[in-house]
């Protein structure tokens, strides 16, 4: 099965992309698509990041067939409610968020009754809004699709098609396993990212100056990663809290290790890790997830 | 003053682009090299990183000006002993080094009487070795000076001037605020990548090919840090010791914060945080430290 009109409830860095990659890749299928944001609509308009931009959630939902939310993990269920009423009967909704558990259990909340396979496509960049999108988003990217167990195989299959016509590879797991997968290989970073960025402009012996300028040293990458959308990841941590807290302590007794490997100047433990992180390096360079130029490229700029 | 003769001692990454910017930017100016190691000694020959790789460190600074050390941190005395007895009359001693304080106690020990002015160029990428260098890396970016405080004023000057002429900003500082800066701005963040890796690595019920695939939700910046070379890192950590656990403290102490306001369900203090953030990343931008295209324009390929 496909989908001949797809709805996207809101239209920043994700739901922008999708639009713009169904034009690209799928050029019969209509779009709608509706933002909360006045501001945001009239400007996604100007984009064309839809066919039609709608005035409320509710008309741009009425004739799809399949309704892509892509609103901040937290404003799910609200966004679900808005376009109950107006469903046809046999659409599928579906969303983009990072934590799939929280998000099952709102959407079948607010769509009872309703076909809802929850799916995130592990894709996007440190920029948000209307402007951020682009149709090549999830080109070589990952999508994942959390169907619950009563799924409706066909509508499984027909979302699947639908992510891999927008170029991305696509997997089906159970919401439990990616929140955790998820959480190691995003959330944690994001954190950690947003963190440190807050830890290094708070310090009174070193100006916020010297921390900018002397940002090629590492910190750089890391207000990249800190630049994302706050809305987005707070609703990320608030909704998966207990994978967040189970990674992230992990985290902090290996980085308790090392501190004590720096304290006790014990240089073999410190080598035998430094070491060991260059494998997944290489294999995520193999495997087309980054870009092997020295500094992504960045060294042929400025 | 200006220098005519540079002797450089170690072809990695650092060496090799000091070589290649200096036949760029300075043609006039004669270039000797060495390597510990005879491969990247036949490597350096056949790339020509310097005008003539030599087959030992005191062969390499006999005739010169100007010798900088391109080791590892831990390395650094050990280098400068080895050609302390060739050195000439006058000639200046400097070095790339990460970690200050400790380079400067190794050097006046191995080179007493001898003018020597640390430096440390913010500049580098993730790999290493004499295939890693290239002639720009130093371009709008800053090198640091550290001169004791019985430099010669002239000397300090000619330094500067030769980084300049490299492509850098130049700045003086002294050694122990230099460490501090470093801490977080670069040794901070590669220990936090390098552990978060091994973390994730290490996971039983997360598997390496999920790791790998998922990267691009942020984890894969993290991996591109913790690819950088473990020799020299394990020297950073093993010499900026003291304020590596300073930083790495504080770092800890804002982490337990958030930590908490995760567990709290706390999405006002996870909201400011994330909103401050976003401020110096555009200062990082403003700067020229770092490409404002989406993913740094990695969205553009593949």
């Amino acid at each position: 099965m496909s989908f001949d009109k797809v709805a996207i409830i809101g239209l920043g860095l994700l739901g922008g992309s999708i639009g713009l990659a169904v034009a690209q890749h799928l050029p019969g299928v209509l779009t709608t698509g509706y933002d909360s944001d006045p501001a945001v609509r009239r400007r996604a308009a100007e984009r064309g990041l839809v066919g039609t931009v709608c005035d409320s959630a509710a008309e741009a939902a009425a004739d799809a067939d399949l309704v892509i939310l892509c609103v901040p993990v937290g404003a799910m269920g609200e966004a679900a409610r808005a376009l109950a009423g107006s469903l046809r009967d046999g659409a599928l909704v579906s969303d983009v968020g990072s934590s799939k558990q929280s998000i099952t259990r709102a959407l079948a909340e607010a769509l009872p009754g309703r076909a809802v396979i929850p799916a995130h496509p592990v894709a996007g960049t440190e920029h948000s809004g209307p402007d951020a999108g682009f149709a090549a988003l999830f080109h070589h990217r990952w999508c994942i699709l959390t169907p619950p167990e009563d799924a409706d195989p066909a509508l499984v299959g027909g979302l699947a098609k639908f992510w891999r016509a927008l170029g991305a590879t696509v997997e089906v797991m159970d919401a439990e396993h990616h929140d955790r997968v998820l959480a190691v290989t995003s959330h944690i970073p994001h954190l950690i990212a947003y963190t440190i960025v807050g830890t290094a402009s708070d310090l009174e012996e070193v100006t916020r100056g010297e921390v900018i300028k002397y940002s090629a040293g590492g910190f750089r990458d890391f207000t990249r990663i800190a630049a994302s959308d706050p809305t987005m990841w707070r609703d990320v941590f608030l909704n998966n809290r207990e994978a967040v807290l189970e990674m992230l302590d992990r985290f902090l007794t290996d980085l308790a290790h090392m501190r004590e490997a720096i304290r006790a100047g014990d240089g073999e433990s410190m080598f035998e890790l430094f070491t060991r992180t260059r494998a997944i390096r290489r294999s995520i360079i193999e495997l087309g997830q980054d870009d092997a130029r020295p500094d992504f490229g960045r060294a042929d700029h400025g």
